[in-house]
């Protein structure tokens, strides 16, 4: 398959790139690293991003951020740091895909574990990571309109990760970069479509 | 109690004003009907609107839209005016209640059936009513070290609107308007907090 990888140099995407490299035509994106640039907080670069990589089996998108602060900290802007960046750069990437699909074509998207096991200031996450499994779950049916299949793997705080966000995390037992890669896996080589994969 | 309704005057927020009337002291909010008038998709006037109505016991959003479209015709600009109107407008609300609640006080949302029971056209609600459930999720830890509650009420199609919207909702069987009214009831009366509480 030729799969473009969105954020295929950051941790979550570089183990995925080291699983599939061998046997797929890879395309890696990132903001500044990887075989190509973009920037999925403006729709206009994925756009652009999509002209250049052309026809794909699969995309696959780990990228994305949202501020973490005290709820009484937070304001209109930090949510809509986080609606640009990984909720509607998530959303704008499926939905330009779209459009570059091969027959049988895939989407598999990110969340995360704060979607139902939340944590202090962790609220603007809760609620994108929500938004975007929402997002797979309203978008399913019309992808399968077209033969396509769309899913998010929402995982647990990553091993690669424990260490640096520990101190966020309390009591969360961080998930194998292995099980994982495999919800991306599954994702890719299975046919399932509108599924929220929990790896935790 | 001193209840807050924004969007009191609609089709759910008039019979929760129906039933609350007489036990409680309800100031209604609406966009150009009720008590007093606001816009929920900016947070300047959200701010002016707790200034004049001062301190409330608890407050309740039934208001907030998001377009319906094909998925194909879905852009950017769409679902950020359900960003705008549903989801922070509510988001909004709930972070400029805190400081305007008084001890024990809740804040009670609205999301909807489309956060898990998709319908084609839906796409842009099913991410932003999960986006509001997962705001709850977020808030409540922190919302409960200040003594307040917080949940969402998501109905399905209500029967006051069943006949307008009946096309796009093949096969969904609408809640009774007294059921749905129960579901606000339920997050005021009660001690319940972080909950999505689903009628249909
Ligand atoms: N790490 C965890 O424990 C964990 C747990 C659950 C969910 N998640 C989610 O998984 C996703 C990936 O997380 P991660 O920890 O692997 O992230 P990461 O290590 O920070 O990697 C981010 C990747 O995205 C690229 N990128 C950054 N900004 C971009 C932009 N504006 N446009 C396009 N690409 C951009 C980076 O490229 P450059 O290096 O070139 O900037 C890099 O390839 C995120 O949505 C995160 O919320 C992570
Ligand atoms: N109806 C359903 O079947 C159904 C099912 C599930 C979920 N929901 C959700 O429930 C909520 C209420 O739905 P509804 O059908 O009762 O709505 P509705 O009948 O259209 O009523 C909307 C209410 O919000 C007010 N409003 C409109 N724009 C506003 C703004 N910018 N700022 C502040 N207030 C504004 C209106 O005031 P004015 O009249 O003065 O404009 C009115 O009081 C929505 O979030 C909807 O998505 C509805």
């Amino acid at each position: 398959m030729k799969i473009l990888l969105v954020g295929g140099t950051g941790t979550i995407g570089s183990r995925i790139t080291d699983r599939l490299s061998d046997d797929h035509d890879l395309v890696i994106a990132g903001h500044s690293s990887g075989d190509i640039q973009t920037d999925i907080t403006d729709p206009e670069s994925i756009k652009t991003l999509f002209e250049e990589v052309g026809a794909v089996d699969a995309v696959v998108v780990t990228t994305g951020s949202a501020p973490m602060k005290p709820i009484d900290q937070l304001t209109n802007d930090d949510f809509l740091e986080g609606v640009q960046s990984k909720m509607m750069g998530q959303i704008n990437v499926a939905l330009t895909a779209l459009d570059y699909l091969n027959d049988n074509g895939s989407v598999t998207l990110t969340s995360g574990i704060l979607s139902h096991d939340p944590i202090p200031q962790g609220t603007v996450l809760s609620a994108i990571n929500n938004a975007v499994n929402g997002f797979v779950i309203g978008a399913y049916g019309e992808f399968l309109e077209k033969g396509f299949r769309i899913n998010v793997v929402s995982p647990a705080l990553v091993e690669d990760s424990a260490e640096a966000l520990a101190d966020y995390f309390p009591g969360h037992t961080p998930a194998t970069m292995s099980d994982v890669v495999d919800g991306y896996v599954k994702s890719l080589q299975t046919k399932i479509t509108g599924q929220i994969i929990d790896i935790d």
